[in-house]
């Protein structure tokens, strides 16, 4: 089996993401270069700069120029461009050809991946648990993985070396804890770690309109709106893809919200001290 | 004008936020070797451990033995410890001190300090903007002023000089901005950026019994319950002290919550991406 530091990688996408983890492929020496890194980005202007940067090897501004020389895939794209990528790009990619992604739903990719995909290609999806409100190639440095969580949700057909090459490059990248996980199980979970902490955030800005309340502000909410400077698009897509769950969750959250909201109203000190008590074991408990 | 380095000041507590008072008076040379920092609490042994780090010059089991030897006094105790506390004090403090608070409640504080408040001491009320989910003095050297926000609601009684001392105080000990501003203002404000997120962060942690969730967490998850560990009963006490505030701050946020709830559902993609712009650029500009 060939060895992962001579592979030739190439990045769907020269985002954030996508960036981060080239950074990350090299700065670790997983690929090393006997091995290549290249990308495709929809802006020429970015695949220039990380080129000129040393983040890659060479940007190709058609995909096809790519996938016909690549060992591995890492599609950092959004849902439904990566659907979009996939319907179009199929045919080619190498026969053989281990392909990734790091989309923040899991059901609807694996379902269309599951009746499309070709019989010659091994796709695992991912999700790394990283990121920053920080978008763009430009601030991919400031997005670390040490430590991190990351999900990945296996399909039956995935071949055993290719999830173990892929766990060793994921743990190489700093990544502290993989998880495996059903993709039912990775929407279900992620609508409440992520979605639904994303919409609060919104919801907390949106329910504010003087700008000047940072006046006031001691830390709390700061760190309970850095996420609300979201990707409008992207989350847009995940919200909506993720629909069913998220809405469950939202609906799950307000109901406790509302159950303090009546506790502080009918002024119950006892009942409010106790609930406030088990959210702090709880919480602590959480590690 | 005796010198600020001079002062014998006296704490009233020394949980999280006395102790981090303290350090900091002593740490950034306010009061130096001719001053003296005392301290009141209720727990000796929390008194004797200050005393031995040298945090505090000497420590007082009880509060008349301080009180009649203080030039400024800062009480560092819940606003219901506090009002009961001047309730029972307010014979003991030497003519002239400057007494002032870190309550996260001001209305009622005010206005029990405007009836009962004798007319030789010069009460102004504060909150420091500071703090940590860990308590306790054990803590507070972790709870770091620099750069921080401190909001003053000062009396139409307060003597001039001693604003401007206090001030002074404030900004030596590392604080960034201060803000002065009415007791009910602070409080409207604090209801949002301070209170519902503690009650966001509750409400989050109450709604998911799975200690493993963590797993799934990428950071949003993490940053948003951080405060979840809260100090149970002193947050029940502001919760209600603060209900009438904190009620419609609730309101507004489940008015918002339940706006983006509706979104997702009709899955309104150029709605739902509008407003999550519109929120992105709004937090931009809160600096």
């Amino acid at each position: 089996m060939k060895g992962l530091e001579t592979y030739t990688v190439g990045m769907v996408g020269l985002g954030l993401m996508g960036g981060a983890i080239a950074l990350a492929l090299r700065s670790e020496g997983i690929i090393r270069t006997e091995g290549r890194i290249l990308a495709y980005d929809r802006d020429p202007d970015t695949l220039e700069k990380a080129k000129a940067a040393g983040i890659i090897d060479d940007g190709m501004s058609v995909p096809e120029a790519m996938l016909g020389q690549c060992d591995l895939v890492f599609l950092c794209i959004t849902p439904r461009a990566l659907l979009h990528f996939m319907e179009n790009q199929m045919a080619a990619f190498r026969p053989g050809t281990l392909i990734t992604d790091i989309a923040g739903i899991k059901g609807s990719i694996v379902a269309a991946m599951e009746h499309t995909l070709r019989e010659d290609l091994d796709f695992i999806p991912g999700h790394p648990m990283a990121g920053s409100e920080l978008g763009g190639l430009a601030h991919a440095k400031s997005c670390t993985f040490q430590g991190k969580n990351y999900i990945l949700t296996p399909l039956k057909r995935n071949k055993p070396e290719n999830l173990a090459l892929l766990k060793t490059l994921i743990y190489r990248m700093g990544f502290g804890r993989i998880t495996e996980t059903s993709p039912q199980e990775h929407d279900r979970n992620i609508a409440f770690t992520s979605q639904l902490c994303h919409v609060i955030a919104a919801a907390l800005i949106d329910c504010e309109a003087d700008t000047r309340i940072t006046r006031f502000g001691g830390g709390s909410f700061e760190d309970l709106t850095r996420i609300a400077m979201l990707n409008a698009p992207m989350w847009t897509e995940l919200f909506i893809e993720n629909q069913e769950e998220l809405l469950k969750r939202i609906e799950q959250f307000a109901g406790s919200l509302d159950r303090l909201k009546r506790a502080i109203a009918a002024g119950e000190r006892t009942a409010l001290e106790q609930r406030l008590q088990a959210v702090r074991e709880r919480r602590a408990a959480m590690v």
